[in-house]
């Protein structure tokens, strides 16, 4: 059985929202995974038919790293160390994204060969069920073209076992299509990725064409990649007000609205993160899922879904088997 | 009376559209712009209102930017030797980006005092007509901090004259609010920016906020102002191609889009680039604005507003004179 580690301390909305995204899991699929639930032990005494692990201190939203790191009792520090332990596959935490990624580096440490972590998040495309993976959207903040080049292969084998994508068409975002755009590093891991015969490599890519689904991967250095993700998040955030202020305008909009909102709400379910279901760290020896600060219990549904696809498909063991053949 | 010299032989949709866009503009604004329109003459041969400058090749739309600058003949060229020899205010070009900035720089020259041109894109914004400029969304791949940061004062004037936003609220893009956050350079243009008295420094802005209305200006590098652009666009696209999805599904949502539809119609102009109207480039001799490739008759209206408008409010001098107290 697969067994995860759940910070229940970490969300915005409290260990209730954690807990409700366990019983929606445990519901679609029982009896599938074994929970170590890790938080104040008092707030989660009801719980009967999970692992409880106590843990004293929360990790407060906006506390800098190395603030976080000292926290040694803290629900995200405990709920990690059961996978640097052993005793858990995988760990998923709502709490802040810096402490939480560097938490995971720091305590779980590497796969052998990853030159650098990677923070990944799936985007839905134009394609129907498509989905294009892109790395890194924010673990670091700088990376070396080696390192990109690297995020091709964790971001190609995350595609093929997740995905099933046989052959994933592998890009490189940039300013232009043509191989002399790009940023410094970027243009590094074109020419490598060139080179290397086991990637099947498409070139560049210019952001607007990152969601088209012609891409199954596409890799970046971590600041350009959080730009990416943070600012198709506001654009949709924005449309989906817009969307809603179209909708309120009038009665004859809102009747608009009874008679189309089914779609609608298809495409806000496409959209929203909470079928993406969070972003995933590769590239370290653990299943390690970060859900949005704001999740519900269906997001954070998700992100346990996300977790358990990454572990039953073992895609540790898949990355140390594709870097040994490096 | 302002002059302002067309490229018309830049766009995909050929001299036609352009033509139309002009033709617009002079119904809305009758008499305000002589203009020059630089193309084929006996493509233009029956435009008797207008000066008719002619040029005998076109600059490919994929031509590298030094094979672009070797095409002397160019209706882009030519074009932009107009503003250089002070026969025109400013250009308008729907040409390939890269050819029509390297050659609007090099030829036009940057203003006294400016390290480098920044491409400005202005945004529309969560609130009501208010719009958020954003520079460089491209016009370099890379910059260095203390550009970054002069480009918080070309956006302010551009905002204050512009918009009439009398002090502009200035914030640097990055991958977090917090001081330590964002790339090396911006690192450098936020310690700047935040000891300049000038400057209305609102710190970091993450790219998910951008949008929300409470930035007017947000500075960035080159490279990941155009990630955020592209990023924002396709995005916009793909939404707006998963609406008309949406709408199209079954015959109660296409009875429900006939009564919404006026208010998406008012959606689809705040978010296209038709009432944007192109970017522009800040920092050179003259006036630059840069229309889609693909612009038909509205968006070219659109870009003529924005170079009229531009030219009216003297931003050049208005620059020269800003730079002039640093």
């Amino acid at each position: 059985m697969i067994r995860l580690a759940i910070d229940m301390m970490g969300g915005d909305l409290g260990s209730k929202a954690t807990l409700e995204g366990v019983r929606i899991f445990q519901n679609k699929h029982p009896g599938k995974v074994e929970f170590l639930l890790v938080g104040k032990k008092e707030e989660l005494a009801e719980i009967k038919d999970c692992r409880i692990v106590d843990a004293r201190e929360v990790v407060p939203a906006d506390a800098g790293v190395l603030d976080a790191l000292r926290l040694k009792e803290s629900s995200m520090f405990k709920a990690v160390e059961l996978v640097k332990l052993g005793e858990a596959d995988g760990v998923i935490s709502c709490g802040g994204t810096g402490a939480f990624l560097s938490d995971a580096t720091v305590t779980i440490r590497n796969i052998p060969g990853v030159k650098r972590a990677a923070l990944v998040a799936p985007f839905p495309t134009a394609m129907k069920d498509k989905k294009v993976v892109i790395l890194d959207v924010g673990a670091s903040n700088e990376n070396s073209g080696e390192e990109i080049a690297q995020f091709a292969t964790m971001g190609s084998l995350y595609s093929r076992y997740i995905y099933g994508i046989e052959e994933p068409r592998v890009f490189v975002l940039a300013n232009g299509t043509e191989e002399d755009k790009g940023s410094p590093e970027g243009k590094i891991a074109y020419k490598i990725l060139s080179e290397d015969k086991r990637i099947n490599f498409g070139g560049n890519i210019e952001a607007r064409e990152v969601l088209s689904g012609q891409a199954d991967v596409v890799v970046t250095d971590g600041y350009s990649g959080n730009i990416f993700l943070k600012g198709s998040e506001g654009v949709a955030k924005f449309m989906g007000e817009m969307i809603k202020r179209s909708f309120k305008r009038n009665i004859f909009s809102k009747i608009g609205y009874l008679f189309s909102k089914k779609g609608f709400k298809e495409m806000s379910q496409t959209m929203g993160y909470e079928s993406v279901g969070g972003a995933l760290l590769l590239g370290v020896n653990g299943v390690v899922v970060k859900a949005h600060g704001s999740s519900d219990g269906e997001a954070v549904s998700s992100a346990i879904e996300v977790a358990y696809t990454l572990a039953k498909n073992n895609i540790v063991e898949k990355i140390k088997e594709g870097l040994a053949n490096e």
